[in-house]
């Protein structure tokens, strides 16, 4: 009830899609990383919200997903 | 025609719609930037394209357009 009203913070939401987005495509975080020309770890700090991502970086992981940029800022559409 | 095909960076299309946003509020760059939270000459360089903006500040500039944050990275309606 009340989660619906607490809101959550861009970084969490963009950590969520990308972690929806690559298990929808079942590959790994180093994967991904790789796809997006990134460090083996980055993606894995993407995903704990430790990395304040670019909107560089931003861009090649939506490229690297196959997603638009915009989708990954969403309120992510799987929840945990 | 053959600029359809031709893809923007996404960097250019947040750049044109914070300005058009901001446009529409009719507040100044530094009115914006002070809104925000940011120093005064930050969203110029949002604007011009050299700020290589993060997730954190995305989030501070789409609350201060009153505006969703995928919002910005959308193909801005308004062309130059």
């Amino acid at each position: 009830m009340s989660k619906s009203t607490l809101k959550p913070s861009l970084r969490k939401n963009f950590a969520e899609n990308v972690r929806n987005f690559r298990t929808l495509l079942g590959i790994s975080q180093e994967r991904l990383a790789e796809l997006a020309g990134f460090h083996r770890t980055y993606v894995s700090q993407v995903e704990r919200c430790v990395a304040n991502v670019t909107i560089d970086n931003i861009e090649k992981l939506a490229h690297a997903l196959n997603v638009k940029p915009a989708t990954l800022l969403e309120l992510p559409i799987i929840q945990d």
